[in-house]
């Protein structure tokens, strides 16, 4: 309902109501809180950016964008690849960067209690010195925050053997659709009273609720690892070598591919030192205690010389092992130094691992698109990067066609069109394809029941049912 | 839509519509399939009960309930707690024990497709010949069954480590309140395209949907197990130990109670032969591979006898052992044969184990109720169990009341109404203390959106926001 009796400007309310220097609305500011890290997804310009620092805060503008129906746009970093924090014209961006307490860490229970705005980096580290263990890691965990990544779900390179962000969320606090500031999930190691409301919010992308606070599960410290690395002549015959790891029932700790044209563009960027004469590079892990890690470093060893590895070590030099990891998280910055980078996100049962890379190679080659492949390899999350030169608009053409087909590619061989990225704006088209219209019906009704008066991130994930998407 | 033209009672129209021999109608049958295991449960007469043997059938059940406007309950195998699957007069009661198929167990993706009926230990079994683990292991699998287990989110002995079936659900075939055959969920590792319906509907007690396939996910087949055990005069002496063990970082395979009450009534029915000198018993496992399980056994026996405990030993029997872990699954059917027995299912935070336990003891004092313990200590996850002589209303009342004052006192140490046996009906009135108004009404809009005609076993965990409860 609309205060007649107040000011019109959302902006002079939320000015009104909060703390001074909560709210920007100089466009030269605002502007850079637009859109996230997703190339080519549309976005518009905010009327006002705010920073609330407490949970009441966050209400309080959940209340006014509803007393006004302006669209309430959430971020954390803005490390997004999937256009899922981009503003749509006019709206209020809330961004979380303020609120970045980490309130507890509990050694007894295992858990944490954080603000959104807590970068995932400072929470491994502040659970480190407790000899605790957060284990999601996505890429960007030197700068994307907690309330981001569980939004997105996020998932990272442990996942293979430790699971995604959604693994780890024990309860949430967050304010509704209808500025209600609530608490759902839990303290304890189980519990079943009510629907699951956490797991709901978590990957809803902002469009469910405005979260406030997250209490997640920790792991103990856990051993050093041994790394493996292969290098392959293809990345059909790496995709064998994890299908293999999987097949000699090794759980890695980590299971990663990166391709030449990410290694070269790391190393021209960072100078490591890395070597390019491999098409494909695999990097196993295994964090098993004692002489179990032996021996499964030792099969993946042997896993990637029965595919084919061109050659095979296990590293006995932990810097360089770091160093090799370095290079896949740097990977996707590295690339964007070339160019627009659009990132794919796809995931295959991990038997199609092989037949997936190789349908890559061919797009790529009909579509005359550069792409380079990194992937969480033993998850089957595939992350093709297709790079275009700047400002060729028909090498973009061509790149989004080649996108596109990536993604029905991966629903053919019983994939998903996003394993962790998330769906934000790029992936809708491949939701609609992948859900179906009962499935995707059912998530309107949700969205419906959560955002009735359709504020919470309009446009993302699956529109409200009253409206076409 | 009622169907005016067709037969007037939703029993001939399943007849009609189904293969013969599906619908029951002989109320000395029917009766059986009127609850669950849950004592002192409110129940009706269900007006027929069918049991399905495709999805295809199951829609078909729902819609002529639709059509009827008939409530629904589906039920497995009936060995809820908290009457969760208990009838309503006059409503259909869809038994899933006629869709037993294992589907798939594919160990290169470390899945399993089942119907919902198959029993969870022939899961478990089944697993095994293909060098799987299917983890979720509550002390009913031996008759439990998944679509049961996946509708209440069933935990068991394994989950301190291994958590509950939730984390072991990647998809679901289930048919909606408006009659909608829909998949859920993914084969994949990772995915994260749309809302977390999957999780939703786990633990919802077919108050959401009603499943007609489970996706889970498998471990590969662990190590054999290290067994601790420790005898302890009270259960607060226990209960520090297992904060201790907590403490002290280990992550036990299992860590279970069992209190001298149950015991007894163990060896009384089944003559195992079982000390019952101490009052307490804890049961820790460790299935760490190798050195690291030795070291875990190890640590947790010096825990228990720095907590005090009066008698503690490495098992080196490996049929011992098991003995013991098979009183524990024995103790709640051997307490029944001395009477009616409520089982509390309260989780409290771990720090909170051993004040929790002395609080039970006070309450059972203070209401001249026996109470006798089995707990998964580990997970903070109690289990009281209130025994009563049959016949004895008085001593029911009194029981009653130290059942609600449990529940109180769990809440007030942080807790939850319940760990991993549901809602259901015995603690409805706990749920609506722990969620609070706003989240209860946010329960209410789920339910809503998603059974709209209200027909999915109406009454249990959360009613329509249309009605009172």
């Amino acid at each position: 309902m609309r205060n007649d009796a107040g000011p019109r400007e959302p902006a002079d309310e939320l000015n009104r109501l909060l703390p001074a220097g909560r709210v920007l609305t100089d466009p030269q500011v605002t502007g850079s809180y637009a859109h996230d890290e997703a190339e080519w997804a549309p976005h518009g310009l905010p009327a006002a950016v705010v920073r609330p620092r407490t949970a009441e805060e966050v209400r309080t503008v959940v209340r006014v964008c509803l007393d006004h129906g302006v669209p309430l746009v959430t971020r954390g970093a803005g490390t997004g690849l999937s256009g899922g924090a981009n503003a749509v014209d006019g709206c209020v961006v809330l961004s979380t960067e303020a609120m970045t307490a980490i309130t507890e860490i509990n050694p007894l229970e295992r858990l944490a209690v954080v603000e959104p705005g807590v970068v995932n980096e400072d929470l491994r580290t502040a659970c480190a010195e407790h000899g605790l263990w957060y284990p999601p890691d996505p890429a960007s965990a030197r700068w994307s925050t907690i309330g981001g990544n569980v939004a997105t779900n996020a998932g990272g390179l442990c996942c293979v053997k430790y699971g995604v962000t959604r693994d780890y969320v024990l309860g949430l606090q967050f304010v509704t659709g209808t500025g209600e500031l609530v608490r759902v999930g839990r303290r304890t190691a189980k519990g079943v009273a009510g629907y699951d409301l956490t797991s709901l919010l978590v990957g809803s992308e902002g469009t469910l609720g405005v979260i406030t606070e997250v209490t997640v599960r920790l792991r103990p410290r856990r051993e050093p690892e041994h790394t493996v690395a292969g290098h392959f002549a293809s990345v059909v015959d790496a995709g064998r070598a994890v299908a293999a790891v999987a097949e000699a029932g090794v759980t890695p700790s980590a299971l990663e591919l990166i391709d030449r044209h990410c290694l070269a563009a790391v190393d021209a960027w960072k100078h490591m030192g890395l070597s390019t004469e491999a098409e494909v590079v695999l990097l196993g892990r295994s964090d098993a205690p004692g002489p179990a890690g032996e021996l499964e470093a030792d099969t993946m060893l042997a896993c990637f010389e029965g595919a084919g590895a061109t050659y095979a070590v296990r590293s006995t030099d932990q810097h360089e092992a770091e160093a090799l990891f370095e290079a896949r998280r740097l990977a996707y910055p590295a690339l964007e130094r070339l160019g627009p980078v659009l990132t794919e996100d796809i995931c295959v049962p991990k038997a199609a691992v092989p037949e997936m890379l190789g349908r890559v190679d061919a797009i790529a080659a009909r579509h005359d698109t550069l792409i380079a492949n990194i992937a969480h390899a033993g998850d089957g999350n595939l992350h093709p990067l297709l790079i275009t030169p700047p400002g060729d608009e028909r090498a973009r053409d061509r790149a989004q066609a080649a996108f596109v087909e990536i993604i029905a590619e991966a629903l053919a061989l019983g994939g998903t069109v996003t394993g962790e990225h998330g769906v934000g704006l790029l992936k809708r088209d491949g939701l609609r394809d992948e859900l179906g219209p009962a499935v995707l019906a059912l998530n309107r009704t949700v969205k419906d029941a959560l955002d009735p008066m359709h504020i919470l991130n309009p446009g993302k994930v699956v529109s409200s049912s009253r409206k076409d998407s």
